[in-house]
Order: C-alpha cells, then structure tokens, then sequence
C-alpha cells in the first residue's frame, strides 16, 4: 500500500480501473488533490449545482461533468468516473443499496457528476506548515459533527453544515487560517473556533460522524467545513438514484494541491 | 446624479423599481458590489451555470435565483430582478430587440436570474491602494478585447475570453495583483500582462469594446478576464430569450466590496 504512496493521480486511477486497488486513498498519490464525487440524474443536477454554489465553503466544486459524460475534462482528461473511484455507494430514494467497485452497468444518459475539494488538500498544507492535525497523529478518522449553521438551501436540497474538527492553540489557529485563505476550494478557512455550543455542538467527545480525538492543555477546537454536508443534504432529499464514493475510497484529479490556489 | 454616490445599494435599486433612475451605475452607490446580470430559461439555465463554474474568472457567480424567482437572496433579499436594473436589453436569438426599464410583463415562471461579479470592485481597491485606473482618470470606457484563450465551453455556450485591460508600470501590477487576489469574486487577478499579441490582440489602440486609453512610458497592459465574456458566449449559443443589463446600468446589491474577500 505504502508504495502508493509516491504515485500519481492517473496512476492511482488507472489501478482503481483494474479493480487492482479498491482501498481507501487517504496518504496515497501524495500532492495530488482528492476529492468527494456526487453523481445526479440532470433532473436533480441544476439544484445541486446550485446548492453548490450557494454553500461553497462544505462544497467546493472542482469539476462538473456535461450531461452523460463520465469523463471529468478539467481536473483529470481520460479520467473515466464509471469505473475511477475505489469503492462507490449507490443510494436509491436516499437509502444505501449497495457499495459497488465500478458503475459502469448502472450509468445513464441523463447522469452527471459532481467533483468537489476535500480536505485532504489542506490537511497536507497544516502539516507542510508544520500544524497539528490530531487524527493523523493518533491514526483515526477526522471527527465530524452536524452543527445548527443552515446551509443556504437550493430548490430540493437544504440541512444544516456538517464540520470537521482539530485542535490547535490560538496561535497555531490563526496561522491555519492564514493558510487555509488560499486553499477556497478545499473548504477554505475555518467556519469557528473555540466554544463548540456556539454552533449547536454539545459534546466533543461524542462525533456524528468519526472518531473522537485528543484535546490538549491550551487547545481550542477549530472547525472546517465538511464534505459531509452536501451528502447529508442529497440523502435527505431522497433523489431517485444518486452514486457518491465510499468513504475515504476518493477520486484522485490530475491537479497539484499546490496549484489549488483560488483563482 | 453625484447626489447618489453615497446612498445604499437598497436606495439606489428602490429608484430604479420606481423608474427615478435609469441611467449608468458607475460610481454611485460607492462601496457597494454591483453585478452583471443574465437572465434565461431553465432548459439553458444549467449549461450557463456550468460555463460560469468553468470559467470562473470571467464569469464570477454572486447569487442565482431559484427557478422563477426573481429575489436574488443571497446578496439583496427584498429585491426584484424584474425592475431594479436600471435598464435592460432583451436578447431573442441572439439578436438585441429592446432595452426596457423593466422586465415584469417579460418574465416567466421558468426563468432564472444569474449575478456575477464586475469589475467596479477590484477598481475601488486599486484606486484605494494609490494605483492608476487609466480610463477612469480620463473619463473613458475601459478597453476590452476578444483574446485567442478559449473559455472552458459548457454544453451550448462556449467562446473567446474577452478582457479588459489597465495600464500601469511593472511594480504597480505586482501589487494590483496582489490586492485582486482577494477579489476572486471581482474578476480576480490578471489573466496576462505585457505583450498583446501572446493572447491574440493586434493592436491595443483598436479596443473591441469601449475606448482606447493613454499608456505612458514605463507602462505595460495588464489585462483582466471581462464580464463581456459571458454575455457574448450566451449571443452566441442564441437562446430563445436572455435578458441582461444595458452595458454600465447595473444590479447594486446589498454586499459591501470589502466583505467580498475568497471564502
């Protein structure tokens, strides 16, 4: 797995097509941006596009396929999103049916997808800058919870924003910020810091979503905008079909974290 | 006219709903963000917000309306985009048929408002920061031409980028870069500076649109991605109905440039 580590996206990519890596790509293709895939019938797309642009922070829109075309032509020509992606999830009517290797057989004509940042890109920034990112260091999921910050709803699509939480002092806080500035289409810069009822949160040891992680003396949880959320606001709205990538099992793009500067 | 610089975006749009304002927007209302609009059926609606998406620099997304709702409620909640503008241009086919001081009788349950960012912010700040604005020193139109760099196209709108273009010395486009690069939502940073032909333009006296202007020794063109750009992607592709603003008269929102950094 580890010698994943070194390899490109279109490497990457071309094993998940063979069915030769099916894994989760978190530390693989190093400097490579990842990123949260939702495909939607074109009945459902304009909302959702919408719903994106409206809430860019939880959805950073990196690349948006034209109605029935799989090929994701900005971030990775030749890039296939039928057959790309590690592992998919298939939701019909917003419930879980099945985690797929490839869609091939399901996709439709009228089918598009959606690419969006994923905080794996500034995550490697903290630690470039030398920043603490806690579920790294203690090998655990970043933990996530639902907050009472109402993303801007967009016809069929609403919910409140899912976060992402680490921990840092005040000062390392602000210089994440600094950094995050540059970084608006992987969630951008922190949404809060500090008290976690400010925003609906009750317990930061007890995640929606992950694992709790270790706060220490002089810490203050600091809190990113999650990709979660725009997966939350589709299963709510109960599409007919939707297909998003399994957890973690991301697609990777031909672009540079580095390049990922706003525009 | 001078009276209204320093009124709101809410005052100067409530004189244009009331037919006491129709002229160029220019300078009024200062301090607050105004857009370009484009207004189009659903069935072109998702393809414009695609090409927007691509094309980001051009084609910067403020707020896009619900599906027949003509209340941009991001940026001016209690608007009405059928009778703020101060003057409109009704496109069918592509072809310019009229420029009403309204749009009420036009609009239809199907349409869908689009607001994009404009150049008068990241002007404000140059001006702020002590940089030269060439056309508005001398009371002209900035110069805007067609560039041989392709848009991104998007189902059936595509094109030329066309840009607009200030003169200033090396030095002060460094630093007009940087204050633009807050702007993403105003155009952003320069596309190109120096040579005109390297991005197709034969001859910088001879602009495509509006007027020529003084470059002074020691001076290069710095050239900025223009909101004409959309405009003449949509003449092109010849919906059968589009509306837009008259060229200069346009949507006045609620937002203040100085809170239009990158999220």
């Amino acid at each position: 797995m580890s010698s994943y580590q070194n390899i490109t996206g279109k490497e990457l990519r071309d094993l998940a097509r063979k069915l030769e890596f099916t894994g989760v790509t978190s530390g693989l293709a190093l400097g490579y941006v990842q990123a949260n895939l939702v495909v939607l019938p074109r009945a459902q797309a304009f909302d959702f596009l919408l719903f994106c642009q409206r809430n860019p922070k939880p959805c950073p829109l990196l690349d948006v396929t034209e109605v029935g075309d799989a090929e994701p032509r900005l971030c990775a020509p030749g890039a296939d999103l039928r057959t790309d992606v590690p592992c998919y999830r298939v939701y019909r009517q917003g419930e879980l049916m099945n985690e797929p290797a490839d869609i091939v057989e399901l996709w439709q004509a009228d089918w598009v997808g959606f690419l969006l940042g994923c905080s794996f890109t500034f995550e490697g920034a903290l630690l470039q800058a030398g920043l603490p990112v806690r579920h790294i260091e203690e090998n655990r999921n970043v933990p996530m919870y639902r907050t009472n910050i109402a993303c801007q709803p967009a016809g069929i699509f609403h919910g409140p924003m899912v976060v992402s939480m680490r921990p840092m002092t005040p000062a390392q806080a602000v210089r994440a910020t600094q950094i995050c500035t540059r970084f608006a289409r992987a969630h951008g810069t922190p949404v809060h810091l500090g008290d976690p009822s400010a925003i609906g949160i009750r317990d930061l040891a007890d995640p929606d979503f992950g694992d709790a992680v270790t706060i220490r003396p002089g810490e203050i949880p600091v809190f990113w905008a999650c990709g979660v959320t725009p997966q939350a606001a589709v299963m709510q709205a109960k599409p007919p079909i939707c297909v998003t990538h399994k957890p973690g099992h991301m697609f990777v793009t031909d672009w540079k974290d580095v390049d990922l500067e706003s525009v």
